[in-house]
């Protein structure tokens, strides 16, 4: 079976209400299935509770009839993942995600499942970033430790979600987003599609596309970076060889 | 002997040159000595000749008549920081930083003889970053993987160079500087100073003071971030305890 991702950049956008943007693109991610899987682990254990809620209010508002679990309210996650049909992987800090996954031993499950097409897989900003390889483009700060940075590897590129262009007429001398980009390209020979708020990736099969409502920038190694528009066939990042760990 | 540390968020400030904003700090920080090692690690490999080039001209156009070396111009850069007087740790990605100085087996070498009041150390950004207990309060792209986030450990708190403040008015939805602080506190329960462009730490045995053009804004957990001017003493800073991996 094919697999099937829906990979946001965020989960709320200016002046919308959670998930809104992205409406359409989730009843077709669904296709009916009426049961979500929800990992908060991006958050702070305190919060895993009050950020279900949250997105189950959101589904709610956007008039799904779905049945939202938090995943850290079931006894054991990892035997959960090889039963369920559909995961959204929340935003919220990477390192700390991407430790807590370690740490409840769910890695190789969610990749076999959903690389088989048993698991629909749903990420928003951090739980985007987990689909790739690695966590190597987050945003966020390392404020834990995980034990490897290599991720679910849903994709054979990294995504940075809520990539920024950089500001215009800013004194500040820290380094641009896109600045951040080259220097992953100055170490690893893989592609990064920075996505920008507002905008998502669609993977079924061979077949990867870009929609939503703004343009990613898509960085090559040795490449201008080039501008796609929401609608674009992105299928041939599928194809192309990634590797990590290797200077010019 | 006490240790001698000159911690500055950035090298450059807007509309100055290079090391210029922090000149006087420079001269009492260098008190007289002339042989200055630079390590280059935080940039790209190809750019150390380059970077070290840019750091050599910056001592020369503030009038220093100093000698800058650069670190990986030496054959075995553990050995010579058994004998060197100062070590400047420039900026660029804290993540390539730190895997090299793992690589390079500097890491016991330099917090020893620092400690001891033997070694001077100098660092910008990243290598400010690189003086805490652990990288975890970086802004930077996790691009490699170092075998683990603890770094040098001079100082018992964490440091955030480059500290920004919101964006008034932005629509983006990504953590604020802040945001990400906080996040920090949820998991560890260690003091961070916000270190703003334009001004540096400066510690002498257990005194240590924040000076410069801007104020710092000290974060703790359970407690509201306050701001110091420059001039203050932080010494206190110097007697807190640090836990990490500590969930609330």
């Amino acid at each position: 079976m094919e697999d099937n991702l829906l990979l946001l950049s965020n989960s709320k956008t200016h002046n919308m209400g959670y998930l809104a943007h992205a409406r359409e693109a989730l009843l077709d991610f669904l296709d009916g299935h009426r049961t979500i899987y929800f990992a908060p682990y991006a958050a702070a254990k305190t919060a895993y509770d009050s950020y279900t809620a949250t997105i189950q209010e959101a589904f709610k508002a956007n008039d799904f009839d779905v049945k939202v679990i938090g995943l850290h309210t079931v006894d054991q996650p990892a035997m959960t993942l090889r039963e369920a049909e559909v995961l959204f992987v929340g935003g919220g800090n990477s390192f700390r995600l991407l430790k807590t996954l370690q740490q409840l031993d769910v890695l190789n499950v969610v990749r076999e499942r959903v690389t088989g097409g048993e698991l629909r897989y749903m990420g928003s900003s951090a739980g985007t970033n987990m689909s790739c390889p690695t966590l190597r483009t987050t945003n966020d700060m390392p404020i834990v430790q995980p034990t490897s940075f290599a991720s679910f590897g849903l994709i054979p590129f990294q995504i940075n979600p809520h990539y920024q262009d950089p500001v215009v007429g800013s004194t500040h001398m820290g380094e641009t987003r896109e600045d951040r980009i080259l220097e992953f390209l100055e170490e690893n020979d893989v592609p990064v599609v920075g996505l920008r708020e507002g905008s998502w990736l669609r993977k079924r099969g061979a077949h990867l596309t870009l929609d939503g409502l703004t343009a990613a920038r898509i960085f090559r190694r040795h490449t201008e970076p080039q501008e796609y528009q929401p609608g674009s066939d992105l299928s041939w990042l599928l194809t192309l060889h990634a590797t990590f760990d290797q200077n010019r």
